[in-house]
């Protein structure tokens, strides 16, 4: 858009949501110009609408003058999903952050998009309650951000994803209409499921504004296993007997020999025994003595061939400990090379070891770094290429091992995103995964509910040409 | 549709299945002319598709004719959702019974959709595991009929309902588009949900013909307590009691006092004690030693004012005995009238003391004989209107009683069907609950996924000009 036209929209907006909530500096067009993508693009402005109707009011001129938007929360993603795009407008939505409703005995909250995840766990904590869904950014995370790309974390494997803690939304499409989806209640079959149809659109079909979600009591007790094996094939093997046996862990995690090697280098697993190639983090909560319970039956499961060593903990200091290692690899993989290409494939359980197999081919056949862990009860391996973008030969090198990893997680009955979502990142690998029939009714979704392509342009759904 | 035009529509047909699978004589329409509801309307045709590939040639056919499909499981639903519409061919899945993959290590099964539900988790429990939704009629409905109603069942209140089992779909859209959702493994978000945006639209976007489902562990023991109260109110305490402390029941279902009146009219209740005027059953899942923990808390709730028995049963015998009062209830309740209007409404929990006081008014201000039970455990009150229906007086008291009782749902905050669905029976209550910007929504979404209105037209969303 001309810089002159803009300057109408700029004033449109400001006589919405006041001068202070509009931002078109440079220093605020560049603090927004990136999510947790290594990529940048700034918008032309970005605005804190306060309320649902300040949302309207932005669709509504987004509409007159056919302005992209961008939703965000707290740009945490790791996909592009709140990347800006060309000529955008970022709609941050950090000044919505007001609890609507907290009604534990219903064991539902109302909030609005911008509250942080974690605030909403600890609010239902104070009730005894508590919120499932925890990715590893729940402390500063919003919940707006979350809906959009259905975020999940560790709890999953026992608890679910965000979609299955949402009771209803209110949203905006992208012909400016106000759409009450869901129900406030723990059970609804009236009309289409739009809740669900909204959740894990990465913000390409409305803006949400408020959501209904739904709470667990919050489980007494909680015991902490550190388990080493001397490889992944048996890392992997305990995962498979683990998951076949009654108690579903409340988290199962695995890191593989190259994140050891990684967290080594930078000192901080200084407790891990000797020839340990693959570590396994699990949990499990519920009632104390139940814990107990659930506990012997996960060790029992995770005892087996090439198994090194089983620390547990149930005290808060002692679980921290055995956490230590696994909360210093993100840090520790920078060390590796500057730039994480950062993937989060699924497969079911029982082909895991198959998969990390291939991911150590995959390194070793195309000289790449990768590091790779993850929520392993669901499958879900983060398989992280480390690479130098300066280095053409490493990143063509890389996209190659990228192309064969997608088509082995494809052949072994698998996804290519468990949770981090499609945003830019992924989208062109979408056909791998969905026909071209699936793919044009995804796209006629989109056209019904942003027929002028102003909602997030470019996310999710490939290039109309793939 | 002319005579002359049908006879080639039959034809093609039976060129596409074989004619012992296309049935058009008056004993077959007449035999497919209803499902659970107080009507009849008699298809033109039946026809029986053995696989996918019979279903999209089934779907070309109506396409090239404009013929009205009405997808069909066992025809147990009670709202109409498969109630044959005028010169309409039923589509019925009972010969589409396949268990295409069973795969206990990573906890799926993928099903044609004529296969039983009752089939699926008797399948399950051989491998120790088991499939949770449980609607009554789990012996004979087909998956496919709960995966149009989103169906669900006493476990709902601990487990979810059928939305929360599927991890993806095969079908057959109006346009006659083959699409796959969803994916094969417990997490991933890649691409829109039309998953379920599929389950509970009621065979009106398209046709299921497979389904991947989640399958858990199933739990080793049970308990069942039966409660005895001295009213609703005191009833409907406890079980705001239950729901406020940890321990989520495995089923949690209420009768009030007209439903007491008729199981004991119908001799069924003799070991019910004198005064009892609601009845609460309670059963509680998992270990046997966590059993007895979770039973031992949910008596403490359950304890309070108005309590006259609290019976408990571990041993299948004794369960059933416990469980005989409310099971003979169906049957009892037909006595009181030729025709049941069975509603399914929702409440949040701590609202349901006052719906059921409401609906206690309702009967006695519209001289209506009402029998309300329910999970209750959900909010969810089944609340039957027993009528003649050649009494018009008293249907047109009914009519009124159903506008005030719905009024009264939504203004507790709740939702006009749990699990029933919508069907030909509530749509045009649905602008009740549904505003006209989401309607239109809905409305857009039916257009795209069908947009000849062949797939169960007149289902699901009210007249337009609603």
């Amino acid at each position: 858009m001309a810089v002159d036209a803009f300057a109408s929209v700029l004033r449109e907006l400001e006589d919405g949501l006041g001068s202070a909530r509009v931002l078109a500096d440079d220093f605020a067009r560049q603090a927004y110009a990136s999510d947790d993508t290594p990529k940048s693009c700034p918008p032309q402005a970005v605005v804190f609408p306060r309320s649902h109707a300040e949302v309207r009011a932005i669709m509504e001129i987004a509409l007159r003058h056919r302005l992209p938007l961008v939703a965000r929360g707290a740009g945490s993603g790791n996909v592009g999903g709140a990347l800006p795009v060309a000529g955008s407008v970022v709609v941050s939505f950090e000044c919505m952050t007001r609890i609507l409703d907290f009604d534990p005995a219903n064991r539902t909250i109302t909030v609005e998009s911008g509250v942080v995840t974690g605030d909403i766990d600890r609010l239902a904590r104070s009730q005894g309650l508590f919120y499932p869904p925890d990715p590893g950014s729940a402390p500063y995370c919003r919940i707006g951000g979350n809906l959009a790309m259905n975020a999940a974390g560790p709890k999953a494997v026992k608890y679910g994803v965000t979609r299955d803690y949402v009771l209803g939304l209110r949203a905006v499409t992208g012909t400016g209409a106000e759409i009450h989806t869901g129900c406030r209640t723990s059970k609804g079959v009236v009309g289409y499921d739009l809740t669900r149809l909204l959740v894990g659109s990465e913000g390409t079909l409305a803006l949400i504004t408020e959501a209904t979600l739904r709470l667990l009591p919050a489980p007494a007790a909680k015991a902490t296993l550190r388990v080493c094996y001397d490889g992944s094939v048996p890392a992997c093997a305990a995962v498979a007997r683990v998951m076949r046996q009654p108690v579903i862990p409340s988290a199962l995690e695995f890191m593989d020999h190259h994140a050891i090697a990684a967290i080594r280098a930078a000192g901080a697993a200084s407790d891990l025994p000797a020839g340990t190639q693959a570590l396994l983090m699990v949990e499990a909560d519920g009632d104390p003595a139940d814990v107990a319970r659930q506990t012997a039956a996960l060790k029992a499961a995770l005892q087996g061939p090439g198994l090194l060593e089983l620390q547990e903990a149930q005290d808060p200091a002692a679980v921290a400990a055995l956490w230590s290692a696994r909360k210093s690899l993100s840090g520790a993989i920078k060390r590796i090379a500057p730039l994480k290409i950062n993937e989060d494939v699924v497969v079911p359980v029982s082909r895991l070891a198959e998969l990390v197999a291939h991911v150590d081919r995959l390194a070793r056949d195309w000289r790449i770094s990768i590091v790779a862990f993850g929520h392993a009860g669901n499958g879900n391996l983060h398989v992280n290429l480390m690479v130098h973008p300066d280095d053409a030969d490493e990143m063509a090198r890389a996209r190659e091992a990228l192309h064969r990893l997608f088509a082995e997680v494809l052949r072994l009955g698998g996804t290519l995103s468990g949770e981090h979502g499609i945003g830019t990142e992924k989208r062109n690998y979408l056909p791998l995964e969905l026909d071209p029939p699936t793919l044009a009714v995804m796209r006629a979704i989109k056209a019904q509910f942003d027929p002028f392509d102003l909602l997030n342009p470019g996310k999710t759904l490939p290039d109309s040409d793939q």
